[in-house]
């Protein structure tokens, strides 16, 4: 391990980057050191390698995790500016570590990176070696709040996966550190020792302290302005922090808190130091830093057309080169060049064929058919005054003809008459010669790259370019010449760049009907649906080898992800040990699924078979692939198995107990203390609901929550809930309330499974109030950005358990969000009416957002928004006035209605003096009514089904009567029998934006 | 410079060592990374080779210091167990850094380094590269109070030192870092801005606290057995500890205070250490972590003896290889060979010539001439019974013979008879075989080396020898026969290592009478008083060269140690820049000599020329050697220099109110406190003594310590007082102030120069004083090992001025602490009547054992004990017993005065009835007693001058007059009488004893 740090120094000092030595205080990771975190600020340029021990209490692990450390070894290269080739240095790199990039399979999987807490984000990937992640690739966007120009290049590789995967082990200890001492010998102690401090013995007041003196210290050292000590203390506060986190003494606000502080801190620190470099003069700009070995050849000159062009149509290809683009932008880069491409050739007068748009992760390719070779000339005239103006009576030139005539650089004589919306003006004509193919392509070369966008973008080398990933050439040939462009710093060729482990990666292109034979004859599947389909029929195939099958359907997102992932896919089949089977399938698949992108294969029956398929992307070796990847998958499962077990040998009772250590926010205690609410709640909930199995509910509801202490959810907490079902039916809990625990959590996401029980329901609707009652309580409601508690997804979620479920209908948020306030004052937390009150309010605007998001017209949604508060009876209502949508009878009794409420004062009384009514329309009126049974409780086709008679009386009642008598007795009398007629009918209804919407 | 670091990894790496990182929170010291410090205790191989960016706040300087910097780069090696050829790997790594040993001078000079901090010690060298320091190489001994077993070997490269050399730059900020960077520009605002929070901006609250909680964190992972973590707390809490010490916030008892928490931390620490290892059951001694490549190559087998041994006597040289002992060692080596090689000798019967004994550094060579080679045989009697025991009346052997002859392995019949002390005893006569020399001369090798000590020694790869510096070799031969011998792991042979320089490093020898030849081809003078003379020869040449002297009466202890820091003087001349002449003498002299151990030239008036003369140790390029030598001497001239013109430009008045922020003692305030109280002190001393120039004191006492502040002193604390005299003249105070300012620091150690003046020496005396009664009034008096006030060496101060200025003879211990007392009193300490009679005592010890130490006999000491509290006195007394020593009247004059002290009770009044006297004897002394003048306050000669009469009289008088009359009247005037006689006597004399001491 210390010959491949070496190898790595010497690799890139050879390469004119500076060693520097780890930072002597804690830090997370080699980025904050202030050689990174510092120097990629500002104008100067910077090349620094370096090691750095990076610790991180959380990852603690007493040294048993085969993979996790507290403190593990990272090699950081900063590389400002951006060389233009960092992927090609990057590659060259690990060769030089021993690594063969023909055997094996690297690849580059988007990875964002961004650490709020320091102010700073980047766009790159993290890089895979046989599908374990070795390096984070980032080029960094901002730092502290500042945009970053010059961009940085930040490499980071994870030293320990790299050796165990060069060493074949399977344990951190079990690698060679060196020759005959192993990393468990030197190491093993200290990790033992200091996960113990961080986990169980780091004393939480004092940690307390040190945080709030590290904070002041920071402070006053950006008030003295010196920026270098300040960030000292800064990253002292931030290891104090994770270390109280660690110990669990973290809540959530506190979190928030000292995220802001910290962010603060880093913002100022940042910008301080920019303003000293400057007082500086920024030094290093005046250093030979930036010359640097095997940086990117420079761009040639743009290229020459030949004085005589063709004359004939020719197949113009324009190939936009990037780096690893990710897969969702492929497809959107697809539709935006050809819509750009379309729009820039629609300005042209040339002629064409279809264009054909096709991208890979690493390339987007346009094919225009048949660009003729020159725009036709054409004649236009320009609009001068009208004759009537540009001639006195005596038929001289005004002045404003002799103004339009100097204007267009002509004489008075030359002028002719013409035509313009029928009126005679003067005019000139002037004659447009047409563009050559060349010309015209180049301004479109240069309006697709421009133009090129992605929900998020970022900066590189070039001065003026933005874009998901950079662009790094660019090939434009019409017919056989290179269609000449200049977009910022990139200049068209006709070299195109094959895979990067190709024996001849750059490739001339002689003609351009040429690039797409070529590419493929390179392996390179440039069409994304015949990529897809390499890809299915590859996996099939592998699955079927085995006896197994990959259920497409199921992975359909994943196999459009893996498509864009490569960009010449090879099928590897790889396996694990059937003993893993025995872990819970959830936990087999999201490992694969999420983690590693590897289709899981199955038995005819659906059971999963312990094989994956993964796709390289292009020629390897597919033994190592194999291995590597089969190893990566093992170290996950091993650890997932060693969760298992371990967590299988604790009582639930003693894993429920446990969440009483995790401090949920502090305010309103701890996760054990809302998962008692949440329980007491669902009880409440659940009165007078039909069908409620109260044995399981109570049963589940003391079990609530219970699996966020176990190893497995600390370590994979998108396996909350899923866990708790499958502990709790290994745990001899009937199968109703292992569910109804796995419901609780439902849905996951807003459009994600909802409850399958009644039971698991309500627990997830108490949870769901309890957290916005308690939030709201103290204030700690969502912001337009912020929603650290993620109180969106939890009215979303209330909303769709209520709208699914029509036997809860009778549940109201406000009563949900009420009976949440009782338990939370029984345990201490003011609760104000006002907060309830903002709380169903956020809940009903959600869903009244939601309805709009799923396209209900504006009117639909505004007809049952008096029902928000009910979504269940929403829900209702709006799939009545869907089936009721072509019932003309309904649109008119609708209408009926709604006149009702059009005239009827808001408040009248429906009681009346019958015998005030004698006009034949009231009093056939007033029978109906009297005999129309009460249907304010009943749906709208109920009312419909009761009420159709009325709609004739009523409208008959409006024709012939005067509501607003003058007497004023039989005026209420008529107000009265309106508004019973309203009394009667389904409550919640806006008639009048309903009549406006089915109308 | 990262160059060097890399290859120096790569050097290591090869020879086996790890590479780890430096530590992750701040240390002062590559020493202080659990990799040096936890890894060197317990039994368990190590060899690691790191970095360590080692934090100093106190040498913080914002960068302007060309040579000290607050973090500066150590390179460290620990190589567990000593390889045994520890300094031929380290000289192979300067090669590898490019460093060409043939033209360099590489010298190891003693250093010896002890962090009493966390327990540990070592011996070792501090390695010079041309006169510059660039590496400590330590054999470690102890650490965290625990003995090491075994010994580690610490490397410790200083990469700034070495890399400037090399680079041949006088500021750091000028050296190359990597192709195009210097240090300036990547580390220069770090440099200033760590400097402005170490120095000014800490907050001194914040680092107290710190410093708090990191110890009580240190101490809860003790208990928790955590010895890892723990030792993270120990090194914050030593920043911590270093921060508020570079900010001036530490004073003397919390330094002390701190010092012992760290202390006890570090053993703690320590221990826990070794037991947790010792429960993991040692893991590194199964690593393969101990073979090491470059190992020094086992000791052969002993050598064999030919059958036949030659038969005639021959020389016999041992030589006894070291690595480079200190110099005063190799003297003390010496002796001790002479006196283990003759005391072995005597024991045998050989014949022999005389012993003569030579060493170097590196060699202790003794030579025998003519040693025969076998003792010739003996025989001895083996004393039984007496005769008259031996046999029964009848002539049979008792059981007393019979026992005897069973124990002597004979038969009765066997035994002879024999005298014995004039007894005659029955006797077995034993034949004692002469052993051959080689038997003999093997026997003494092994008593030689094994005897050998120092005052300090240390233990290194062999298991059993403990001396000043490891031995490497032994050559024993005995004509051409080499003399079969082994000591512990040291076997003998006739392979010497010449310079480790030469061609032909190690050389065999053919005879006995070759080594010195041998050695002395090899350019190597083994003789002490030789080299000495060609230092001197050497020297004076070259000081010649340049029209200079050296001046060696005034260098003789510079050119001993000189002598004894080479094997092979090579004298080269350095020059350095006139313009350091402007800097003061004192300056440069105490560089050239403490820090560089350069003989200055002087001219003819010796006036100091701008030229040193250093010795080589072997050939070298003089050129390169002398450049060296020149560049560290500008480099540390230009920092005075640096200081010099700083300090000039700040006046004395601001100086001295700086020392008002120095702690002296929290509890008797600040240096400039103390100052004060010494003005006002030495003015109440001045009551009365003639001679006193009031103005010059009271100037000098206005000025008293001012230097303390300035930017010199704080460097170069030696300079203390000189600084002070030579600012105070270029201030344009007087010259007497200028030199009471001087004195006043006077003496600097015990023997050291007194104070010239009147003026210092009371100021000088009122320091000491106020030093002694502050310390002992709180507490602070010395134990057996600890004196952190230095008052020993204040007392012996007092003593010392006390004894040379009879001018102050009235001036007494008591008073002295006294006035201290009433000024510390002012200020508000407590002081108690027995801390003064307390520290009077500690005083009058130390001036006892100064006297017997300085060889005054017990009787004198005692004679004169009760002046011990009037030094001048008793200095005076002394002086008189010595003059007074051969007057034999004086003796008789003492012997009987002594008489009186013995009869007459000790409170006896000398008033007396004189009537009562009627014998001659009576009547004749009082006659001589009434007119003798009242001596009591002169001193003896005077006393001797005007009593001699007396002793007669005396005499006469005890020998006819009983004394003790039965008449108590008359009983009473003859004491009375007698009593009159002891009071005009000289007071303070103890006559009984001083009558022993001259009788």
């Amino acid at each position: 391990m210390q010959d491949a740090l070496l190898t790595l120094q010497k690799f890139w000092t050879d390469r004119g980057c500076l060693v520097v030595q780890p930072f002597n205080t804690e830090v997370g990771a080699g980025t904050m050191n202030p050689a990174t975190i510092l120097r990629v600020l500002g104008p100067e340029p910077w090349r620094v390698a370096y090691v750095e021990p990076s610790v991180r209490p959380d990852d603690s692990r007493y040294g048993e995790n085969p993979n996790r450390l507290q403190t593990h070894t990272q090699f950081q290269v900063i590389l400002k500016p951006d060389p233009g080739n960092p992927q090609e240095l990057y590659l060259q790199s690990l060769e030089a570590l021993g690594i063969d990039l023909a055997a094996h399979d690297v690849r580059f999987v988007e990875d964002n990176w961004a650490q709020p807490a320091i102010g700073a984000w980047g766009l790159g990937w993290e890089v895979w070696l046989d599908g374990m992640e070795v390096t984070q690739f980032t080029y960094f966007q901002q730092v502290g709040g500042q945009n970053l120009d010059p961009v940085s290049v930040e490499l980071t590789y994870g030293i320990e996966r790299i050796m165990m995967a060069q060493q074949g082990v399977t344990h951190f200890k079990d690698m060679v550190y060196a020759p005959g001492v192993t990393y468990g010998e030197l190491f093993g102690q200290s990790e033992f020792e200091m996960s113990r401090y961080y986990l169980d013995d780091a004393d939480i007041d004092t940690n307390r302290e040190l945080f709030e003196r590290y904070v002041a210290e920071a402070e006053r050292l950006i008030e003295a302005r010196l920026p270098v000590p300040a960030h000292t203390y800064v990253l002292k506060s931030s290891h104090a922090f994770n270390v109280l986190d660690a110990r669990g003494a973290i809540s959530t606000t506190e979190r928030a808190a000292a995220f802001a502080t910290m962010r603060r801190l880093s913002r100022e620190v940042s910008r301080l130091w920019v303003e000293r470099r400057e007082e500086l003069d920024f030094p290093l700009t005046k250093s030979t830093l930036s010359s640097m070995g095997g940086l990117a050849s420079p761009s040639p000159a743009p290229s020459q057309l030949p004085a005589e062009l063709p004359s004939e149509p020719a197949t113009f290809v324009l190939e936009i080169g990037t780096e690893e683009l990710p897969p969702h932008v492929v497809d959107q880069a697809i539709e935006q060049v050809r819509t750009l491409a379309t729009e820039a050739l629609a300005d042209s007068r040339l002629t064409y064929g279809d264009p054909q748009v096709a991208a890979t992760p690493r390339r987007i390719v346009v094919t225009i058919p048949a660009v003729s070779a020159a725009e036709p000339d054409a004649s236009t005239l320009r609009k001068g005054p009208k004759v009537a103006a540009a001639y006195d009576a005596s038929g001289e030139p005004t002045k404003a003809l002799q103004g339009f005539a100097r204007g267009q650089g002509v004489e008075v004589s030359d002028v002719i008459t013409a035509e313009f919306d029928g009126a005679t003006h003067v005019a000139v004509a002037v004659e447009q010669k047409g563009r050559t193919a060349p010309v015209v392509l180049g301004s479109l070369i240069e309006k697709v790259v421009e133009g090129l966008r992605a929900d998020r973008n970022m900066r590189w080398a070039d001065p003026q370019l933005a874009y998901s990933r950079p662009i790094r050439w660019l090939v434009a040939l019409w017919g056989d010449l290179v269609v000449p462009a200049q977009v910022s710093s990139l200049v068209t060729g006709r070299t195109t760049y094959v895979q990067r482990g190709d024996d001849t990666p750059l490739v001339d292109i002689a003609t351009a009907t040429d690039l797409i034979p070529t590419l493929g004859a390179h392996g390179i599947v440039l069409d994304v649906a015949a990529r897809r389909t390499e890809v299915i029929d590859q996996a099939s195939d592998l699955a079927q080898s085995v006896g197994g099958t990959v259920d497409f359907d199921a992975e359909s997102g994943l196999v459009d992800e893996i498509t864009n992932l490569v960009e010449q896919p090879v099928g590897i089949l790889g396996s694990y040990g059937e003993k893993y089977l025995e872990l819970p399938e959830q936990i087999l698949v999201t490992v694969m699924r999420k983690h590693q992108r590897y289709l899981p294969v199955r038995d005819s029956a659906g059971k999963l078979k312990p094989y994956f398929v993964t796709m390289a992307n292009g020629a390897c070796s597919p033994d190592v692939v194999r291995a590597g990847n089969e190893s990566v998958l093992r170290a996950r499962y091993e650890d997932a198995a060693f969760f298992f077990d371990a967590d299988l040998k604790v009582p639930l009772a003693e894993f429920r107990s446990a969440i009483d250590k995790l401090t949920f926010e502090e305010r309103v205690g701890s996760v054990a203390q809302r998962a008692d609410r949440i329980a007491s709640v669902a009880t409440k909930l659940a009165d007078g609901i039909d069908g409620v199995d109260s044995v399981t509910l109570q049963r589940a509801g003391e079990l609530a929550k219970f699996d966020l202490s176990t190893q497995m959810v600390v370590e994979l907490s998108s396996l909350a809930g899923t866990m708790a079902k499958v502990y709790a039916e290994r745990a001899g809990e009937t199968p109703a309330v292992a569910q109804a625990l796995y419901d609780m959590e439902c849905p996951r996401t807003a459009g994600g499974a909802l409850p399958q029980t009644l039971e698991g329901a309500l627990l997830a609707l108490a949870d769901r109030f309890d957290l916005l009652a308690a939030m709201f309580a103290i204030g700690a409601k969502p912001t337009g950005s912020s929603d650290p508690f993620a109180l969106r997804r939890a009215a979303l979620g209330v909303v769709a358990i209520l709208r699914a479920r029509p036997e809860l209908s009778t549940i109201t948020v406000e009563d949900g969000l009420k009976a949440a306030a009782v338990r939370l004052v029984a345990q201490g937390v003011t609760v104000s009416d006002e907060s309830i009150e903002a709380a169903a309010e956020f809940v009903r605007d959600r869903f009244v957002q939601q309805l709009r998001d799923e396209g209900v017209s504006a009117g639909v949604v505004e007809a049952i928004a008096p029902l928000a508060g009910r979504p269940g009876a929403a829900e209702q209502a709006l799939a009545d006035i869907h089936a009721l949508a072509d019932d003309a009878g309904f649109a008119k009794l609708v209408e009926a209605t709604q006149r009702i409420t059009r005239i009827v004062p808001e408040g009248t009384s429906s009681a009346y003096d019958a015998s005030a009514l004698t006009e034949p329309a009231e009093l056939r009126l007033e029978s109906q009514v009297a005999t129309l049974p009460d249907q304010s409780a009943a749906g709208l086709p109920e009312w419909a089904a009761t009420a159709g008679d009325l709609t004739d009386s009523l409208n008959t009642f409006f024709d012939d009567v005067l509501v607003m008598a003058e007497d004023p007795a039989v005026r209420a009398a008529r107000l009265g029998l309106l508004q019973s007629v309203v009394d009667k009918a389904p409550a919640g209804i806006d008639w009048k934006a309903l009549s406006s919407a089915v109308g």
